[in-house]
C-alpha cells in the first residue's frame, strides 16, 4: 500500500455503470524519505475521506477487494486514513 | 485509476481473437503536480471516448472487469470521460 | 498494453514445463511523445510477430488470457500486429 | 519479491473493516547495486518484523496468500525476514 | 516477462510456511538497449539457476503459476535459463 494525500475531488458523468455511486478522488503519493515526485492518480473512496487527509490506498486487483465483489473495474482504493506513521529517528532519509 | 488524455487510434488487423469489435485508443497520462513525462500506452474503450478527451483508465487486471468476462487479454481500459477535477488550492502542486 | 518493436529472439532450453512450445520475443516499448527509455523486455509471441514489426503487447495476469488457460507462467504477451497508429496533430508531444 | 528495511510503524483507526487486526509498518527498499531512491511504501506484516529488520516483501496479488484468504484489500505482504543475502564478488555493482 | 543475471543466494529462516522449501535469489535486470539501472529483486528459482546465469524471470500473479499451486505468495519466479538473445543489427540500441 501506499500513503497518498488526497487533493482533489473527481466527476465523471459517462462512465462504466459498474462504477456508478462510487466517490472517485484525486491522491498524490507521499514519501517519508525523499522529495515525493510519483505521479498523481484517482482512487475509488470508501472510507469517506476528505480534502488534505492522509490516507492508506491500496492498489492492482486488491483494490476491488474493499466492495466486497470482485467484478469492478477499479484498480485503486482508500482503504483507510492515516492518523500517524512512527519513524525511527535511525532512518530519517 | 489515472487521468489521460485520449491521442490517437490504434488499428491492428491480425491479432488475438478474443481481441475482436474492441477499440483501441493511444492516450497519454495527465498529473495535476508535475509536467507529466510518462509514456503513453493503449487502452481498450468502452465509454466511446473521442480525441482530445480526458478519460479514466484503469490498469491490470481490473481493466477485464469492464466487459463483464475475464478472458479477454487486455490491460487496460477507459472506463469513464472526466467532467472535472475540482484541486484545492492548497495543494496545486 | 503498450505498443513495442520487435528486436529479438530468445532461447531458453532448461525451462518450465508449462512453457515448452512458445515463442518468446525481445521487444522494445516505442512511445510517441517522448524518445522511449523503457527498457526491453521479453514477451510471448502468439500472432506469429517479426523482427522489426510493431505489436501490441499485453502485460501482467492479462497476458495469461491469449491461450485460453490460466495456468501458464508468462506475464507479457503480443496479442497483435499493429498496422497503424493515427495520432492527431493537436497531440504529437 | 524485494528486500526492504522497516522503517517505521503505521497508525490508522479509521480503514476498511477487513484490515482490522493486520500490523502495518513503514518500509524502504534496498538495492545492492545502486544507490536506492525506490519510494518508501506499506505492507502488512505476517511475520512480525521490528524497526530496522531487513524483511522479503511480496507485492501485488500476491500479498494476499500470505493469510489464507484472498478478499483482504492488501497489495503489499512481509512475509520474511531475511537474514543473509550472498552477493558474488564478481557481482558487486 | 525480463532477461535478468542472477547475482547471490537469500537466506530467511523466519519467513511464511508457505514458503518452505523453496530458494530464493537475488537478481538483476539485463536491458540490451542501454545500460541497466533497473533495482534488483528477488525471485524464486524452480529451474536451478546459478550465481551468473542469465535468466528468464515472471513477475506478478503469474510468478505463481510456477509450482502448480496459486496460494504462494510470490511475486517474482526465474522460469528458465536463457541460453541466447538474437537481436538484429538494425536494433542494436
Amino acid at each position: 500500500m501506499i500513503m497518498a494525500k488526497v487533493i482533489g475531488n473527481v466527476w465523471a458523468t459517462r462512465k462504466d455503470d459498474a462504477l456508478n455511486g462510487l466517490k472517485f478522488l484525486a491522491v498524490k503519493p507521499m514519501d517519508y524519505c525523499k522529495e515525493g515526485d510519483a505521479p498523481t492518480f484517482i482512487a475509488a473512496d470508501i472510507v469517506g475521506a476528505g480534502i488534505g487527509e492522509t490516507v492508506l490506498v491500496t492498489k492492482g486487483s486488491s483494490a476491488r477487494k474493499v466492495l466486497g465483489k470482485d467484478g469492478i473495474p477499479i484498480d485503486a482504493a482508500i482503504v483507510g486514513i492515516i492518523d500517524m506513521v512512527e519513524v525511527e529517528k535511525a532512518y530519517p532519509e
